[in-house]
C-alpha cells in the first residue's frame, strides 16, 4: 500500500519533470537508500576544501570555509531522514544495527551534527589551530559511524 | 595539476575514513557530477511529501511542510557549485549550454533558489491556497531548467 501509493506520487513528479523515469520506477526504500547516500557525497564535496585549507593544500579562504562549514552542518541533519523502515535491504552498506540499535545511531548522527555545528560557529572567527582541531572532531564522527554501521565491503 | 591535487586531498580523506574507495580514485570533474545528482536526488526526495500534503495523498502536517520547505530552499543552493568547468564530459545529462550560456543557468538557478525561499516563508504561515500556489511555481523552475539545460534521453 505504502509502495503504491509511492508510485503514484512518484508518477505525478514524472509528469512535473522534477523526477527521471529511473526514479518514478523506484520504490520508496530504494529511493530513500539513494538519498542517504547523495547526502553523504555531498558531506564529502563540502569537506574536501577545508581539509585542503588546512593542510595548506589551497590557500585559506575565510568566506568559502565558513560558507562550506555552514553547508556542511546543515546538510548533517539531513542523512537520517532517509534511514527508513525497510531500507535495510538492497544497495546499501547499511548495518542492520542501524535499525536495531536505534538509540546508538541516534547519537552518532547526533554527535556528527554538534561537531559540524560547533566547526561552523568557529568558522566566523578563522583561527586555523581552533579549525584544524575541530575539523579533527568532525572526521572522528564520520569514521565511528562507518565503523560502527556501515560494513566494509567497498 | 589539478586532478593530481584534488587525488592527493581525497587520499587523505580516504585514510581518514570519510570517503570510500571508488571516490578516492574519481576525478574531480567525475565527483562533481555525482554531486550535482546527489543534490537533485534530495531535492525531489524533500518534495515529495510536500507534493502528497498538497494533492491530499497524506495528512497535512505543519511542522513537517515547513521543515521540507526549508531543506528545499537550503539545498536549492548547492547543485550550482558542482558544475565547475571540465565537468561537462562524462556520466551527465547536462548540456553544453550550461557553461556557453552561464547567465542563463544562473539565471535559472537563481529562480529555483528564489521560488523555494518563497515556498519556505509561505510554509510558516500553513494556507494551504498559497502553499499549492507556491509549489507550483517551484515546479516551474524545475521544468524550465530541465528543459533548457538537461538532455532528455533517460
Amino acid at each position: 500500500m505504502l509502495k503504491r501509493m509511492s508510485q503514484v506520487v512518484l508518477s505525478v513528479a514524472l509528469l512535473a519533470g522534477y523526477v527521471s523515469v529511473a526514479q518514478a520506477e523506484m520504490s520508496r526504500e530504494d529511493f530513500a537508500i539513494k538519498v542517504r547516500k547523495s547526502g553523504f557525497t555531498m558531506l564529502t564535496w563540502y569537506m574536501g576544501p577545508m581539509g585542503r585549507m588546512l593542510k595548506g593544500d589551497m590557500p585559506f579562504d575565510k568566506a568559502q570555509f565558513q560558507r562550506n562549514a555552514e553547508t556542511l552542518a546543515f546538510l548533517s541533519k539531513l542523512p537520517k531522514d532517509a534511514f527508513i523502515p525497510g531500507s535495510d535491504k538492497g544497495e546499501t552498506k547499511a548495518k542492520p544495527d542501524v535499525w536495531s540499535k536505534a538509540d546508538k545511531f541516534k547519537e552518532a548522527n547526533d554527535a556528527m551534527e554538534s561537531e559540524t555545528a560547533k566547526l561552523a560557529e568557529l568558522s566566523k572567527g578563522g583561527n586555523l589551530d581552533a579549525l584544524n582541531e575541530q575539523f579533527g572532531k568532525v572526521r572522528k564522527t564520520c569514521k565511528a559511524c562507518h565503523e560502527e554501521f556501515k560494513t566494509k565491503s567497498d
